[in-house]
């Protein structure tokens, strides 16, 4: 399962402030705090980014892999900062997201391609987010035609069902999971040459849920997505029980094999 | 889901003394704890009992049910044992467990069916430890044959995947997910009216393990069983972390309604 770290976000006051002052080191640190924790993505969330949007995703992207050998999530709803990003990023970049409305998925989707870059797909339209399972095939479906359309290789494409939070929408985290469920089958439903791949933002589960809750609800709910097959999550990637539970999900199914020191691994 | 406590058993020094010294007090402490902690079964583990078994089993199951009101799970190889305490009983027990062989079945199957008991009906045969996923189907099968046969209500009957130490035998505790979920298949397979229901002796599967990974292994291993289906679970309901991810799982998958306080009721 591929880890993308969620730390890096101008919601979070102290990665907003270091953005805003244009301070490298709060960002570079983060960056390998997630890495060294078992990140194999570091998500970059700049906001809308309205303004100098490309010039401010250049420097983050410059500014952390001058110093921290990982590849990068780009996260932004500013299309023309993410092409910025991807210009300059090292290695296999991922775009997160795309959603599947029409003018969003012909820029994103040739663009992936173009950069040889990841791209997440999200089970969200315009007319917002879609009330049952039935609508996040629809979608989904949709971002997948794009994908052949556009010629975008599939395994270069995740479909994210869409996690909302328990405390405000509990119908909606049961309907993620058969997203999820319909997701996995789709290589049957439009025969495809392979399986799709799937990822979820999680943390979203537990938003608006008391501190204390929001560990288990995020390490409860993983569990739940890994064993129906699960292959990404953007994450907090420094909540040691979150990765201890993934360690021990891999070991519980045979991926990594067993020994008493396997959590120290 | 059910939860069958599994703290009753000769095995523990302490419940070992009392049973032997035929003092009821701690095991009536240790069954209400139990019932308290959320348990909706008491397993009751005398051992081999091969003397005087069916006095120790109705001694046993008059001291708890006397000062309990919690239904109790008959563990011994013994099966007049068995019977003994089925004849004392008081609510619907359940018969832990019976084997895939035929000497077996044709005694256990129709004593459930006479008291209106449940059965695990574990996927074991006097060959040993089914080594593969088709051996465990193999011997449900047979489970489920003798069932029909014997006219034992589906619904009383719980299949038992076997459940192994994964420090020892990593690849069956693959095996026994992959059981489950083909056990969760034998309605299709077998044309029944009903899917069979299912049951783990859970904590085996941390036995070998240091003591600080084995409520980890224990919670992540139920949260993937949960996830395919299960639904009960021979484990220790003392395990605050375990019970905890259990309650999680109800509200994560809508079967309880979330509140801030889920976790206090």
């Amino acid at each position: 399962m591929l880890i993308v770290g969620e730390n890096i976000s101008v919601t979070s006051t102290a990665i907003g402030d270091a953005i805003k002052n244009r301070d490298p080191e709060p960002i570079i640190k983060m960056a390998k705090e997630q890495k060294d924790a078992g990140a194999n993505y570091v998500d970059v969330n700049i906001g809308p980014a309205t303004k100098k949007g490309e010039e401010l995703m250049q420097w983050v992207v410059s500014s952390i892999q001058g110093e921290v050998d990982v590849p990068l999530a780009l996260d932004t709803k500013n299309t023309s900062a993410i092409e910025a990003g991807l210009e300059v990023h090292k290695g296999t970049a991922m775009i997160n997201s795309v959603t599947g409305d029409r003018d969003k998925l012909e820029v994103l989707i040739p663009m992936a391609k173009k950069y040889n870059a990841k791209i997440v797909g999200i089970a969200l339209s315009e007319k917002g987010v879609p009330p049952d399972v039935d609508s996040r095939i629809e979608i989904a479906m949709n971002i997948i035609s794009a994908a052949l359309e556009f010629e975008l290789p599939l395994e270069d494409l995740y479909l994210d069902p869409i996690v909302l939070p328990v405390a405000v929408l509990q119908q909606q985290v049961f309907n993620c999971i058969e997203g999820l469920k319909a997701f996995k089958q789709m290589k049957d439903l439009m025969e495809l040459p392979e399986d799709p791949k799937t990822i979820v933002g999680l943390s979203n589960v537990s938003q608006s849920s008391p501190q204390e809750l929001k560990s288990l609800l995020n390490t409860t709910y993983l569990t739940i997505l890994l064993s129906h097959g699960l292959d990404c999550a953007i994450c907090d990637p420094l909540d040691e029980d979150l990765m201890n539970a993934v360690k021990t999900y891999d070991i519980l199914t045979n991926r990594i094999l067993y020994a008493h020191s396997y959590l120290d691994k």
